[in-house]
Protein backbone atom coordinates (compact mmCIF):
# COMPACT_ATOMS: atom_id res chain seq x y z
CA UNK A 1 0.00 0.00 0.00
CA UNK A 2 0.85 3.75 0.09
CA UNK A 3 1.04 3.80 -3.04
CA UNK A 4 0.94 7.11 -3.64
CA UNK A 5 4.20 9.84 -3.31
CA UNK A 6 3.66 13.19 -1.62
CA UNK A 7 3.65 15.19 -3.96
CA UNK A 8 0.34 13.43 -5.50
CA UNK A 9 -1.31 14.74 -2.58
CA UNK A 10 -0.22 18.58 -3.00
CA UNK A 11 -3.14 20.92 -3.70
CA UNK A 12 -5.96 17.90 -2.11
CA UNK A 13 -8.11 19.10 0.41
CA UNK A 14 -8.73 17.21 3.59
CA UNK A 15 -11.69 15.75 2.29
CA UNK A 16 -10.19 14.67 -0.41
CA UNK A 17 -6.83 13.11 1.45
CA UNK A 18 -9.31 11.28 3.72
CA UNK A 19 -10.85 9.67 0.87
CA UNK A 20 -7.44 8.65 0.03
CA UNK A 21 -6.37 7.42 3.05
CA UNK A 22 -9.88 5.70 3.57
CA UNK A 23 -9.41 3.75 0.31
CA UNK A 24 -6.00 2.30 2.00
CA UNK A 25 -3.54 4.48 -0.35
CA UNK A 26 -1.87 6.36 2.32
CA UNK A 27 -0.68 4.60 5.48
CA UNK A 28 2.35 7.50 6.34
CA UNK A 29 2.41 10.19 8.28
CA UNK A 30 0.28 13.20 7.79
CA UNK A 31 3.20 15.68 8.66
CA UNK A 32 2.74 18.76 5.17
CA UNK A 33 -0.15 17.18 3.90
CA UNK A 34 -3.09 19.93 3.60
CA UNK A 35 -1.18 22.78 5.09
CA UNK A 36 -3.56 25.55 6.48
CA UNK A 37 -6.29 23.08 8.04
CA UNK A 38 -6.00 21.28 11.51
CA UNK A 39 -5.10 17.83 11.82
CA UNK A 40 -5.73 16.24 15.07
CA UNK A 41 -4.44 13.63 18.29
CA UNK A 42 -7.02 10.87 18.41
CA UNK A 43 -8.05 8.89 21.45
CA UNK A 44 -11.12 6.31 22.07
CA UNK A 45 -12.31 5.15 24.90
CA UNK A 46 -15.52 3.18 26.43
CA UNK A 47 -18.08 5.27 28.27
CA UNK A 48 -17.26 4.01 31.27
CA UNK A 49 -14.00 6.03 31.11
CA UNK A 50 -15.16 8.78 29.02
CA UNK A 51 -16.05 10.81 31.94
CA UNK A 52 -12.28 10.82 33.70
CA UNK A 53 -10.84 11.04 30.59
CA UNK A 54 -13.00 14.56 29.75
CA UNK A 55 -12.62 15.51 33.05
CA UNK A 56 -8.79 15.42 32.64
CA UNK A 57 -8.60 17.22 29.17
CA UNK A 58 -10.37 19.85 31.07
CA UNK A 59 -8.33 20.13 34.02
CA UNK A 60 -5.06 19.57 31.72
CA UNK A 61 -5.67 21.52 28.21
CA UNK A 62 -2.00 22.74 27.19
CA UNK A 63 -0.97 18.72 26.93
CA UNK A 64 -5.19 17.87 26.38
CA UNK A 65 -6.77 20.76 24.24
CA UNK A 66 -9.92 19.36 23.14
CA UNK A 67 -11.29 20.26 19.86
CA UNK A 68 -13.73 17.29 19.97
CA UNK A 69 -15.73 14.38 21.76
CA UNK A 70 -18.57 12.03 19.96
CA UNK A 71 -21.54 10.69 20.83
CA UNK A 72 -21.02 7.22 22.27
CA UNK A 73 -20.98 4.52 19.32
CA UNK A 74 -20.65 7.51 16.73
CA UNK A 75 -17.46 7.06 14.24
CA UNK A 76 -18.38 10.59 12.50
CA UNK A 77 -17.66 13.81 14.23
CA UNK A 78 -20.07 15.30 13.06
CA UNK A 79 -19.41 18.69 15.23
CA UNK A 80 -16.09 19.13 13.11
CA UNK A 81 -15.99 17.51 10.04
CA UNK A 82 -19.51 15.84 8.67
CA UNK A 83 -19.04 12.58 6.90
CA UNK A 84 -15.96 11.73 8.11
CA UNK A 85 -15.22 8.17 9.52
CA UNK A 86 -12.89 7.97 12.30
CA UNK A 87 -12.69 4.04 12.13
CA UNK A 88 -11.03 4.36 8.63
CA UNK A 89 -10.17 8.35 8.02
CA UNK A 90 -6.96 7.71 9.61
CA UNK A 91 -3.78 6.02 7.91
CA UNK A 92 -2.52 4.34 11.23
CA UNK A 93 -3.93 3.18 14.42
CA UNK A 94 -2.77 1.83 17.98
CA UNK A 95 -5.11 -0.53 19.72
CA UNK A 96 -4.15 -0.49 23.97
CA UNK A 97 -5.04 -3.27 26.05
CA UNK A 98 -4.41 -2.54 29.85
CA UNK A 99 -1.89 0.16 29.21
CA UNK A 100 -0.15 -2.23 26.52
CA UNK A 101 0.77 -1.26 22.84
CA UNK A 102 -1.32 -4.96 21.48
CA UNK A 103 -1.56 -3.99 17.78
CA UNK A 104 -1.18 -1.41 15.22
CA UNK A 105 -3.49 -1.36 12.38
CA UNK A 106 -4.91 0.89 8.92
CA UNK A 107 -9.08 0.02 9.97
CA UNK A 108 -10.73 -0.38 13.46
CA UNK A 109 -14.26 -1.19 11.73
CA UNK A 110 -13.88 -4.32 13.23
CA UNK A 111 -13.36 -3.22 17.15
CA UNK A 112 -15.61 -0.71 17.02
CA UNK A 113 -18.26 -0.71 19.73
CA UNK A 114 -21.63 1.32 20.55
CA UNK A 115 -20.49 2.59 24.00
CA UNK A 116 -17.06 3.59 22.40
CA UNK A 117 -16.34 7.54 22.62
CA UNK A 118 -13.83 9.17 20.44
CA UNK A 119 -11.94 12.75 21.25
CA UNK A 120 -10.04 14.82 19.17
CA UNK A 121 -7.37 16.44 20.57
CA UNK A 122 -5.16 19.73 18.79
CA UNK A 123 -2.02 18.77 17.55
CA UNK A 124 1.25 20.98 17.26
CA UNK A 125 1.24 21.08 13.67
CA UNK A 126 -1.26 24.05 13.80
CA UNK A 127 1.42 26.53 15.90
CA UNK A 128 4.29 25.01 14.29
CA UNK A 129 2.86 26.24 11.13
CA UNK A 130 2.32 29.43 12.79
CA UNK A 131 5.83 29.87 13.86
CA UNK A 132 7.39 29.56 9.91
CA UNK A 133 4.86 32.15 9.16
CA UNK A 134 6.19 34.55 11.27
CA UNK A 135 9.82 33.91 10.34
CA UNK A 136 10.96 31.35 13.26
CA UNK A 137 12.63 28.60 11.68
CA UNK A 138 11.67 24.98 13.34
CA UNK A 139 15.57 22.54 12.94
CA UNK A 140 13.69 19.38 12.72
CA UNK A 141 11.20 20.57 10.10
CA UNK A 142 13.93 22.22 8.46
CA UNK A 143 15.59 18.51 9.10
CA UNK A 144 12.78 16.10 8.14
CA UNK A 145 13.01 14.31 11.78
CA UNK A 146 10.76 14.21 14.57
CA UNK A 147 10.45 16.87 17.31
CA UNK A 148 12.57 16.01 20.74
CA UNK A 149 10.02 15.21 23.12
CA UNK A 150 10.86 14.74 27.04
CA UNK A 151 8.96 13.67 29.96
CA UNK A 152 8.57 16.37 32.77
CA UNK A 153 8.47 16.53 36.65
CA UNK A 154 5.50 18.55 35.66
CA UNK A 155 2.68 16.34 37.03
CA UNK A 156 -0.57 16.81 35.33
CA UNK A 157 -3.69 17.55 36.98
CA UNK A 158 -5.68 13.81 37.81
CA UNK A 159 -8.77 13.11 36.80
CA UNK A 160 -10.46 9.77 38.14
CA UNK A 161 -8.56 7.06 36.94
CA UNK A 162 -6.05 9.45 34.68
CA UNK A 163 -2.87 11.01 35.95
CA UNK A 164 0.84 11.13 35.13
CA UNK A 165 3.48 13.80 34.05
CA UNK A 166 3.46 16.25 31.54
CA UNK A 167 5.40 15.18 28.36
CA UNK A 168 6.98 18.01 26.45
CA UNK A 169 8.29 18.83 22.88
CA UNK A 170 11.30 21.27 22.56
CA UNK A 171 12.52 23.72 20.06
CA UNK A 172 15.64 25.36 19.51
CA UNK A 173 14.61 29.05 19.12
CA UNK A 174 17.01 32.16 18.58
CA UNK A 175 16.99 34.21 21.53
CA UNK A 176 15.88 37.21 20.12
CA UNK A 177 12.88 35.22 18.71
CA UNK A 178 11.20 34.11 21.88
CA UNK A 179 9.28 36.64 22.45
CA UNK A 180 7.55 36.25 19.54
CA UNK A 181 7.30 32.71 19.38
CA UNK A 182 5.52 33.03 22.98
CA UNK A 183 3.15 35.44 21.45
CA UNK A 184 2.29 33.82 17.93
CA UNK A 185 1.78 30.52 20.14
CA UNK A 186 -0.35 32.04 22.43
CA UNK A 187 -3.21 32.84 20.15
CA UNK A 188 -3.81 29.20 19.61
CA UNK A 189 -4.63 27.66 22.50
CA UNK A 190 -6.62 24.58 21.05
CA UNK A 191 -3.28 23.43 19.59
CA UNK A 192 -1.53 23.17 23.07
CA UNK A 193 -1.26 27.42 23.12
CA UNK A 194 1.61 29.18 24.78
CA UNK A 195 5.32 27.20 26.10
CA UNK A 196 4.94 25.66 29.29
CA UNK A 197 8.49 26.84 30.06
CA UNK A 198 11.34 28.94 28.51
CA UNK A 199 15.10 27.85 29.82
CA UNK A 200 16.77 25.56 32.27
CA UNK A 201 15.14 22.38 31.25
CA UNK A 202 16.28 21.35 34.72
CA UNK A 203 13.60 23.34 36.21
CA UNK A 204 11.05 20.88 34.70
CA UNK A 205 12.69 18.16 35.77
CA UNK A 206 14.67 17.40 32.27
CA UNK A 207 18.53 16.08 33.41
CA UNK A 208 20.12 15.42 29.87
CA UNK A 209 18.48 17.67 26.95
CA UNK A 210 20.88 15.54 24.82
CA UNK A 211 18.46 12.61 25.64
CA UNK A 212 15.06 12.79 24.80
CA UNK A 213 12.46 10.57 26.12
CA UNK A 214 10.78 10.63 22.40
CA UNK A 215 11.36 11.79 18.50
CA UNK A 216 14.92 12.80 17.94
CA UNK A 217 17.43 14.76 19.07
CA UNK A 218 17.76 18.26 18.04
CA UNK A 219 21.24 20.19 17.87
CA UNK A 220 21.66 23.85 19.38
CA UNK A 221 23.56 26.43 18.08
CA UNK A 222 24.88 29.40 19.86
CA UNK A 223 22.27 32.01 20.80
CA UNK A 224 19.54 30.05 21.02
CA UNK A 225 16.87 28.80 24.06
CA UNK A 226 15.28 25.58 24.97
CA UNK A 227 11.18 26.47 24.67
CA UNK A 228 9.16 24.10 25.43
CA UNK A 229 5.27 23.13 24.83
CA UNK A 230 3.18 20.55 25.91
CA UNK A 231 2.55 17.56 24.05
CA UNK A 232 0.13 15.38 22.61
CA UNK A 233 1.88 12.56 23.83
CA UNK A 234 1.12 13.13 27.44
CA UNK A 235 -2.25 11.76 27.01
CA UNK A 236 -1.47 8.06 24.90
CA UNK A 237 1.43 8.23 28.09
CA UNK A 238 -1.50 8.95 30.69
CA UNK A 239 -3.15 6.82 29.67
CA UNK A 240 -0.82 3.90 29.35
CA UNK A 241 0.32 4.51 33.10
CA UNK A 242 -3.62 4.54 33.90
CA UNK A 243 -3.91 1.10 31.69
CA UNK A 244 -7.54 1.32 30.64
CA UNK A 245 -8.87 -1.84 29.39
CA UNK A 246 -8.90 -0.98 25.95
CA UNK A 247 -8.04 2.30 24.43
CA UNK A 248 -7.32 3.46 20.48
CA UNK A 249 -5.33 6.29 19.56
CA UNK A 250 -4.17 7.28 16.24
CA UNK A 251 -0.51 6.06 15.35
CA UNK A 252 2.29 8.72 16.18
CA UNK A 253 2.64 11.27 13.07
CA UNK A 254 -0.63 9.68 11.54
CA UNK A 255 -2.86 12.22 12.09
CA UNK A 256 -6.68 12.58 11.28
CA UNK A 257 -7.36 14.95 9.09
CA UNK A 258 -10.30 17.74 9.84
CA UNK A 259 -11.63 20.64 7.60
CA UNK A 260 -10.86 23.11 10.26
CA UNK A 261 -8.55 25.90 9.61
CA UNK A 262 -5.52 26.68 11.50
CA UNK A 263 -6.82 30.55 11.90
CA UNK A 264 -10.09 28.84 14.02
CA UNK A 265 -8.05 28.23 16.23
CA UNK A 266 -7.19 31.01 16.78
CA UNK A 267 -8.07 32.77 19.88
CA UNK A 268 -7.12 36.48 18.34
CA UNK B 1 -28.32 38.92 58.41
CA UNK B 2 -26.56 41.14 55.69
CA UNK B 3 -25.33 43.15 58.29
CA UNK B 4 -22.10 44.10 56.42
CA UNK B 5 -22.07 47.20 54.50
CA UNK B 6 -20.49 47.24 50.83
CA UNK B 7 -17.85 49.79 51.87
CA UNK B 8 -16.86 47.37 55.10
CA UNK B 9 -15.49 44.55 52.19
CA UNK B 10 -13.67 47.39 50.14
CA UNK B 11 -10.34 46.13 50.61
CA UNK B 12 -10.96 42.77 51.75
CA UNK B 13 -9.22 39.18 50.13
CA UNK B 14 -11.89 36.65 48.54
CA UNK B 15 -10.64 34.94 51.18
CA UNK B 16 -11.76 36.91 53.84
CA UNK B 17 -14.70 37.74 52.19
CA UNK B 18 -15.67 34.30 51.66
CA UNK B 19 -15.39 33.98 55.17
CA UNK B 20 -17.64 36.68 56.13
CA UNK B 21 -20.01 34.52 53.28
CA UNK B 22 -19.68 31.48 55.37
CA UNK B 23 -21.00 33.50 58.72
CA UNK B 24 -24.10 34.78 57.49
CA UNK B 25 -22.69 38.04 56.99
CA UNK B 26 -22.94 38.61 53.70
CA UNK B 27 -26.18 37.59 51.67
CA UNK B 28 -26.70 40.05 48.94
CA UNK B 29 -24.90 40.20 45.25
CA UNK B 30 -21.43 39.76 44.63
CA UNK B 31 -20.96 42.19 41.92
CA UNK B 32 -18.10 44.51 42.66
CA UNK B 33 -16.66 42.98 45.80
CA UNK B 34 -12.75 41.86 45.82
CA UNK B 35 -12.23 43.97 42.30
CA UNK B 36 -9.50 42.11 40.18
CA UNK B 37 -10.60 39.05 41.36
CA UNK B 38 -12.43 36.18 39.40
CA UNK B 39 -15.75 35.22 40.09
CA UNK B 40 -17.69 32.50 38.94
CA UNK B 41 -21.64 30.68 38.21
CA UNK B 42 -22.11 27.55 40.21
CA UNK B 43 -23.88 24.48 38.76
CA UNK B 44 -24.44 21.11 40.46
CA UNK B 45 -25.57 17.77 39.59
CA UNK B 46 -25.54 14.69 40.27
CA UNK B 47 -22.80 12.49 38.73
CA UNK B 48 -24.69 10.27 36.70
CA UNK B 49 -25.25 13.70 34.74
CA UNK B 50 -22.29 14.87 35.20
CA UNK B 51 -20.77 13.74 31.75
CA UNK B 52 -23.65 15.13 29.51
CA UNK B 53 -22.69 18.60 31.17
CA UNK B 54 -19.18 18.61 31.11
CA UNK B 55 -19.63 17.40 27.15
CA UNK B 56 -22.23 20.25 27.05
CA UNK B 57 -19.61 23.20 28.40
CA UNK B 58 -17.02 21.57 26.33
CA UNK B 59 -19.10 21.79 23.24
CA UNK B 60 -20.65 25.20 24.15
CA UNK B 61 -17.22 27.62 25.53
CA UNK B 62 -18.71 30.39 24.67
CA UNK B 63 -21.61 30.47 27.49
CA UNK B 64 -19.84 27.95 29.59
CA UNK B 65 -16.78 28.90 30.10
CA UNK B 66 -15.74 25.42 32.29
CA UNK B 67 -12.75 26.65 34.81
CA UNK B 68 -13.33 23.94 37.48
CA UNK B 69 -14.58 21.03 38.06
CA UNK B 70 -14.97 18.89 41.64
CA UNK B 71 -14.26 15.35 42.44
CA UNK B 72 -17.85 13.63 42.76
CA UNK B 73 -18.76 14.38 46.55
CA UNK B 74 -16.38 16.72 47.53
CA UNK B 75 -17.37 20.16 47.86
CA UNK B 76 -13.87 21.45 47.98
CA UNK B 77 -12.52 23.08 44.46
CA UNK B 78 -9.20 22.31 45.02
CA UNK B 79 -7.86 23.13 41.86
CA UNK B 80 -8.92 26.55 42.06
CA UNK B 81 -9.67 27.63 45.54
CA UNK B 82 -7.84 25.46 48.71
CA UNK B 83 -10.17 25.63 51.67
CA UNK B 84 -13.32 26.93 50.02
CA UNK B 85 -16.49 25.33 50.46
CA UNK B 86 -18.82 25.27 47.78
CA UNK B 87 -21.98 24.76 49.84
CA UNK B 88 -21.83 27.85 52.44
CA UNK B 89 -18.84 30.15 50.51
CA UNK B 90 -22.04 31.48 48.39
CA UNK B 91 -24.33 34.28 49.30
CA UNK B 92 -27.63 32.34 48.00
CA UNK B 93 -28.04 29.33 46.31
CA UNK B 94 -31.49 27.77 43.89
CA UNK B 95 -32.66 24.30 44.42
CA UNK B 96 -33.90 23.20 40.85
CA UNK B 97 -36.00 20.05 40.92
CA UNK B 98 -37.36 18.63 37.92
CA UNK B 99 -36.20 21.93 35.69
CA UNK B 100 -38.61 23.88 38.02
CA UNK B 101 -37.13 26.35 40.93
CA UNK B 102 -37.80 24.56 44.14
CA UNK B 103 -36.07 27.01 47.16
CA UNK B 104 -33.66 29.63 47.25
CA UNK B 105 -31.48 28.99 50.08
CA UNK B 106 -28.27 30.26 51.98
CA UNK B 107 -26.43 27.21 53.31
CA UNK B 108 -26.55 23.59 51.54
CA UNK B 109 -24.95 21.49 53.44
CA UNK B 110 -27.78 19.37 54.24
CA UNK B 111 -28.97 18.62 50.62
CA UNK B 112 -25.42 17.66 49.80
CA UNK B 113 -24.82 14.10 48.38
CA UNK B 114 -22.08 11.97 48.09
CA UNK B 115 -22.32 11.59 44.10
CA UNK B 116 -22.62 15.34 43.67
CA UNK B 117 -20.60 17.40 41.37
CA UNK B 118 -19.72 20.82 41.40
CA UNK B 119 -18.93 23.19 38.11
CA UNK B 120 -17.36 26.74 38.28
CA UNK B 121 -17.84 28.51 35.19
CA UNK B 122 -16.33 32.08 34.20
CA UNK B 123 -18.36 34.96 34.37
CA UNK B 124 -19.04 38.48 32.58
CA UNK B 125 -17.48 40.37 35.66
CA UNK B 126 -13.96 39.54 34.89
CA UNK B 127 -14.55 40.91 30.51
CA UNK B 128 -16.53 43.81 32.05
CA UNK B 129 -13.53 45.14 34.13
CA UNK B 130 -11.37 44.41 31.48
CA UNK B 131 -13.52 46.84 29.09
CA UNK B 132 -13.75 49.20 32.05
CA UNK B 133 -10.00 48.98 32.51
CA UNK B 134 -9.54 49.83 28.16
CA UNK B 135 -11.98 52.89 28.66
CA UNK B 136 -15.21 51.32 27.45
CA UNK B 137 -18.00 52.62 29.59
CA UNK B 138 -20.60 50.19 30.35
CA UNK B 139 -24.06 51.66 31.10
CA UNK B 140 -25.63 49.10 32.88
CA UNK B 141 -22.90 49.47 35.35
CA UNK B 142 -22.73 53.35 35.21
CA UNK B 143 -26.77 53.11 35.72
CA UNK B 144 -26.26 50.54 38.73
CA UNK B 145 -28.36 48.08 37.40
CA UNK B 146 -28.47 44.78 35.45
CA UNK B 147 -27.31 44.60 31.52
CA UNK B 148 -29.61 43.15 29.22
CA UNK B 149 -29.82 39.86 28.10
CA UNK B 150 -31.93 37.89 25.54
CA UNK B 151 -32.70 34.11 24.46
CA UNK B 152 -31.05 34.18 20.97
CA UNK B 153 -32.09 31.67 17.79
CA UNK B 154 -28.31 30.62 18.31
CA UNK B 155 -28.97 26.97 19.25
CA UNK B 156 -26.19 25.55 21.84
CA UNK B 157 -24.06 21.93 20.41
CA UNK B 158 -26.85 19.86 22.41
CA UNK B 159 -25.03 16.99 24.95
CA UNK B 160 -26.64 14.00 26.28
CA UNK B 161 -29.45 15.35 28.43
CA UNK B 162 -28.84 19.15 27.65
CA UNK B 163 -29.62 20.92 24.74
CA UNK B 164 -31.25 24.74 24.59
CA UNK B 165 -30.78 28.24 22.77
CA UNK B 166 -27.51 30.71 23.86
CA UNK B 167 -28.66 33.20 25.93
CA UNK B 168 -26.70 36.50 25.43
CA UNK B 169 -25.91 39.71 27.44
CA UNK B 170 -26.26 43.07 25.08
CA UNK B 171 -23.66 46.04 25.75
CA UNK B 172 -24.31 49.52 23.92
CA UNK B 173 -20.66 50.42 23.03
CA UNK B 174 -20.04 53.29 20.75
CA UNK B 175 -19.01 52.31 17.43
CA UNK B 176 -15.42 53.95 17.81
CA UNK B 177 -14.89 51.46 20.74
CA UNK B 178 -16.08 47.96 19.31
CA UNK B 179 -13.32 46.73 17.50
CA UNK B 180 -11.46 47.75 21.09
CA UNK B 181 -13.83 45.81 22.80
CA UNK B 182 -13.68 42.78 20.83
CA UNK B 183 -9.85 42.76 21.24
CA UNK B 184 -10.40 42.97 24.81
CA UNK B 185 -12.12 40.14 25.21
CA UNK B 186 -11.56 38.12 22.97
CA UNK B 187 -8.11 37.79 25.92
CA UNK B 188 -10.77 36.16 28.02
CA UNK B 189 -11.63 32.97 26.56
CA UNK B 190 -12.47 31.42 30.10
CA UNK B 191 -14.88 34.48 30.53
CA UNK B 192 -16.87 34.34 27.50
CA UNK B 193 -14.39 35.89 25.63
CA UNK B 194 -15.27 37.94 22.24
CA UNK B 195 -18.42 38.59 21.59
CA UNK B 196 -21.04 36.52 19.54
CA UNK B 197 -22.39 39.26 17.62
CA UNK B 198 -21.97 42.56 16.51
CA UNK B 199 -25.26 44.68 15.45
CA UNK B 200 -28.50 43.82 13.91
CA UNK B 201 -30.14 41.40 17.01
CA UNK B 202 -32.38 40.14 14.29
CA UNK B 203 -29.61 37.85 12.41
CA UNK B 204 -29.32 36.24 15.87
CA UNK B 205 -33.48 36.05 16.16
CA UNK B 206 -33.74 38.50 18.69
CA UNK B 207 -36.90 40.93 17.77
CA UNK B 208 -36.61 43.58 19.91
CA UNK B 209 -33.63 45.14 22.13
CA UNK B 210 -36.50 47.28 23.86
CA UNK B 211 -37.66 43.86 25.53
CA UNK B 212 -34.91 42.04 27.18
CA UNK B 213 -35.22 38.75 28.44
CA UNK B 214 -33.33 38.98 31.61
CA UNK B 215 -32.21 41.56 33.18
CA UNK B 216 -32.89 45.03 32.82
CA UNK B 217 -33.39 47.70 29.56
CA UNK B 218 -30.47 49.39 28.62
CA UNK B 219 -30.92 52.55 26.80
CA UNK B 220 -28.80 53.52 23.73
CA UNK B 221 -26.98 56.97 22.63
CA UNK B 222 -26.93 58.05 19.26
CA UNK B 223 -23.93 56.51 17.21
CA UNK B 224 -23.48 53.18 19.69
CA UNK B 225 -23.74 49.81 18.81
CA UNK B 226 -25.35 46.64 20.41
CA UNK B 227 -22.86 44.21 21.09
CA UNK B 228 -23.88 40.42 22.14
CA UNK B 229 -21.32 38.59 24.58
CA UNK B 230 -22.76 34.67 25.26
CA UNK B 231 -24.12 34.87 28.92
CA UNK B 232 -23.54 32.43 31.81
CA UNK B 233 -27.39 32.13 32.24
CA UNK B 234 -27.34 29.81 29.58
CA UNK B 235 -26.78 26.97 31.72
CA UNK B 236 -29.61 27.96 33.58
CA UNK B 237 -32.01 28.28 30.81
CA UNK B 238 -30.61 25.32 29.26
CA UNK B 239 -30.81 22.78 32.45
CA UNK B 240 -34.48 24.11 33.23
CA UNK B 241 -35.04 22.74 29.41
CA UNK B 242 -33.47 19.51 30.45
CA UNK B 243 -35.03 19.30 33.85
CA UNK B 244 -32.34 17.37 35.49
CA UNK B 245 -34.29 16.02 38.73
CA UNK B 246 -31.98 17.85 41.05
CA UNK B 247 -29.86 20.66 40.24
CA UNK B 248 -28.45 23.61 43.14
CA UNK B 249 -27.05 26.85 41.12
CA UNK B 250 -26.15 30.12 42.37
CA UNK B 251 -28.72 32.49 42.75
CA UNK B 252 -28.24 35.21 39.68
CA UNK B 253 -25.49 38.01 40.63
CA UNK B 254 -24.31 36.11 44.18
CA UNK B 255 -21.13 34.13 42.72
CA UNK B 256 -18.75 32.24 44.11
CA UNK B 257 -15.32 34.44 44.61
CA UNK B 258 -12.04 32.27 43.93
CA UNK B 259 -8.35 33.34 44.36
CA UNK B 260 -7.49 33.90 40.83
CA UNK B 261 -7.16 36.65 39.68
CA UNK B 262 -8.27 38.30 36.12
CA UNK B 263 -5.26 38.47 34.71
CA UNK B 264 -4.97 34.65 35.28
CA UNK B 265 -7.84 34.00 32.68
CA UNK B 266 -6.05 36.51 29.97
CA UNK B 267 -4.47 34.32 27.12
CA UNK B 268 -2.19 36.59 25.84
Amino acid sequence: MAVMAHTELAGRSPREIRQIIREGEWRRPTAGLAPGYVQTNLVILPRDLAFDFLLFCQRNPRPCPLLEVTEPGDPEPRGVVAGADLRVDLPRYRVYRDGVLAEERTDIRDLWQPDLVAFLLGCSFTFEAALIDAGIPLRHIDRGCNVSMYITSIECRPAGAFYGPMVVSMRAIRAAQVVRAVQVTSRFPGAHGAPVHVGDPRQIGIADLNRPDFGDLTAFEPGEAPVFWACGVTPQAVAMRAKPPFMITHAPGHMFLTDMRDSDLAVL
